[in-house]
């Protein structure tokens, strides 16, 4: 069974990694968050690429079959450059996301929320037009949800999860979009509160759209139980206290790296 | 008049120069925001540490004659190892922040907020009780409330704005504290909100105390206007879109440095 790398600015990518041994059970992968420069999402895409391409560097060099870039706004402003300097195939998750976002839009009128870096990146926006040139996509920045999820704070009665929600998403409301992209992997947490403030939108998560064409390239599980390893930047402690959340099974253990 | 040099992990140390300025208009200043690893809060002590070296060091190649470090996780973790390291005075928030919260208490119970950074090394909590050894301080961390200073979401009548304050904060009120302080430089922007949820406690700034010991080891100032700098290890462009109002004047330029 191939050997899967799973980057990330930080434990958000263990969403995709969750999807993946989902659909993938006798995959090994090997995680990298890199917690010492999360998040990404507010920094330049020059400070972005190199960071990005520094990590990528660490997971190749450990010996990977496949690169799956789980953080939005690396793949939004990095993929071309980690491409261009690997040798393994590279999956982002900007357009798997924009693909079901496609297929689940009757109207064609598709709203995408994620980091700063990630909206002012244009690349949601690029990839969904040349599937669809009649889209209209309407893109916003929702910074306070990420801390949100961190918080914990995340539940949809909660009247400061549904106000925050509510204040980002209402203008999109207003625009009548049927389907919007969770363009961060921290979203999803939010599932509720953000699917109540949008009524009657098809939510998109492109996790699951990345674990289907992960195992379309590397054909099904043998049966056997893959192994995991897991690699951050800072120290384990604040990772490892979330990470079985994200996960949804436990981790026990996480390496610090310097890369 | 001497070169002060001013370093934090990002924007909000200016609100520190800004009551450099306001007590010595004369001095010049060298200011490094690392915008290209903000936040330090959610880091540990050691990737701090590694950062507040790296950056001092650009500073002090610069030539400075003292330096002030603006961010509260840095002067909570890293200061031995900057005082170590460095030949020029070094300066930290902390404890001029203790000794103005002890001046202010009259009970002896205080609060701190601050990043969890901050507060998980207990610098505060220590520079406290090295002071007062009978005071009693409890210490929160508040992650929401720097994207809501980033956002301009700072109105004390805004419903979300009043909701975090709250919840944050009542604890403490519960304590019966009669002192905060405000150990993280964007929350000074959230005075209003940190006010109306604890009315009756003194807020403290450590911002106006640590200008005065600035004050106090160079002398005043000559008449003349300083000559001012701003470094940034991210592209500067959002830097400047928010540097001015915290530094409460105009801010024109700034030179991308990698360190």
């Amino acid at each position: 069974m191939a050997r899967i790398g799973i980057f990330d600015s930080g434990v958000g990518g263990l969403t995709v990694q969750r999807a993946i041994l989902d659909a993938l059970p006798g995959a090994d992968t090997l995680y990298l968050g890199d917690t010492a420069r999360v998040p990404y999402g507010t920094k330049s895409a020059d400070t972005v690429t190199q960071y990005s391409l520094r990590t990528a560097r660490f997971l190749t060099g450990q010996g990977i079959d496949l690169l799956v870039v789980a953080c939005n706004t690396a793949s939004a402003v990095a993929l071309p450059a980690l491409r261009q300097a690997l040798s393994v195939p590279v999956i982002g998750v900007v357009e798997p996301g924009a693909r079901a976002a496609v297929a689940a839009s009757r109207t064609g009128r598709i709203g995408v929320i994620g980091t700063p870096g990630t909206v002012a990146s244009g690349a949601y926006q690029a990839a969904i037009r040349v599937l669809r040139p009649s889209a209209v996509v309407t893109a916003r920045a929702c910074p306070l949800f990420v801390p949100l999820a961190e918080e914990g704070w995340t539940d949809p009665a909660d009247e400061i999860v549904r106000g925050v929600a509510r204040r980002y998403l209402e203008p999109m409301a207003g625009e009548g979009i049927d389907t919007l992209v969770l363009g961060c992997t921290h979203y999803p947490l939010l599932k509720g509160a953000i699917g109540a403030a949008l009524p009657g939108v098809t939510l998109v998560d492109s996790a699951e759209t990345v674990a289907a064409e992960v195992k379309a390239m590397l054909g099904a599980a043998d049966g056997r139980e893959g192994e995991h390893r897991f690699y951050v930047t800072d120290a384990p402690e604040r990772f490892l206290a979330v990470a079985g959340r994200f996960l949804g099974r436990p981790v026990e253990s996480a390496a610090h790296v310097d890369v």
